[in-house]
């Protein structure tokens, strides 16, 4: 295993990156990860299965950190759903390469939801992320942000975003 | 994200404080959380719920490590327990701010619990570290830990401390 | 809690090592972790309860790089099983010493399984990673790797190393 030198110095701030997505999701801050996308940054949220084979289909897909914030939105105001919230489980995060200026990173995510009334934890959603991070001096912000699920089958309708 | 310079130094002895507790207490050595506490330091479990509300009802809070030391020393000798084992998995440490001298770190945990007898394993909870931690030349200790629990329902008496 | 200074520098290196083994396995690169061992080195799975008595039962022992490609390909060509992967997360990793010039490390473990037809996400296996690593200019390899499982009952046939 060799790794790149320059990468180790970005490294810190990348896992940052990604803890601060998911922190602010935890705390039902949703609104905050708009920010941590570049304004044109896409977001994807797509089966393994699905990408395996190359079929376009996919759960969410938001193009702009505009159109996330729309979907967020639309979850607090329109959407009626059972009270639950999640909590992120990141590890394994791996600088593997570069893209166009972008760093490419790798990292699994384990998800568990809680329901508020009944106190029941499950697992809600295991997978991959791939992400294309930008840097520059000393911020990070996503430029594409694709999360690959394990499992076909989400129980449930998905509300907010993962 | 921006994310201040000095606190990437202390950032791995942080994290390494924070996995250090969680490994005395999966490899079945409680009694040496009690030492990465400071003497006056506070250990509190809550649930998510109570904490949200300004709820002071906790399922855990010792105000010191003596008083730590003392529970764990019930938990070997006066508690009947069938015979389990924790797995802790930690996410996403983040130095968020500093107060009164002391570091603002949060983190995820998911603790998993095996059943000796059965060898059954289930989550057994999820939730968020809030951790006040103190740094001076290469130590680091918490000047208080709390830990939020997602759900209300600890579904049996929390015997070990988490 | 005090750190020897040398292994911070060490330590990126030590998890990006941890994380790719992971990686691999996750990814379908089963045969690439064998590469991450150095020629002689040995990797195991074992239970908790064996390795805590002393019993010598492993589920997995190969005593070389070469042999664990041997156990690959033949998971590869011979087993007949229900298509599934794995997601691993990795948790807490410290080094904890040193031994005959390679770093001791732990490191806690949670592997999901998700079967391909039915969509079916559960926790395999969770545990804890005994590592001694071999360190050199910019590489780093295992020289053994011992994987403790929590729990004595796997459920089914370990087909694909963990």
């Amino acid at each position: 295993m060799i790794m790149p030198h320059h990468h180790d110095t970005h490294f810190r701030r990348v896992e940052n990156l990604i803890a601060e997505w998911a922190r602010a999701i935890d705390e039902n801050r949703v609104e905050d990860i708009a920010a941590l996308l570049v304004p044109e940054g896409r977001y994807t949220v797509r089966s393994r299965f699905n990408a395996d084979r190359g079929l376009p289909h996919a759960l969410i897909d938001t193009v702009s950190a505009a159109q996330l914030r729309d979907r967020i939105q639309s979850m607090r105001i329109a959407n009626v759903y059972e009270p639950h919230h999640y909590r992120h489980l990141i590890s394994g995060v791996q600088i593997v390469g570069e893209a166009d200026g972008a760093l490419r990173v790798r990292s699994n995510f384990l998800i568990t939801r809680t329901q508020e009334a009944s106190g029941d934890t499950c697992i809600f959603a295991t997978g991959q992320c791939r992400d294309l991070i930008e840097m520059s001096a000393n911020t990070a912000a996503f430029r594409s942000r694709e999360l690959l699920l394990d499992s076909r089958a989400i129980e449930t309708l998905l509300v907010i975003p993962l």
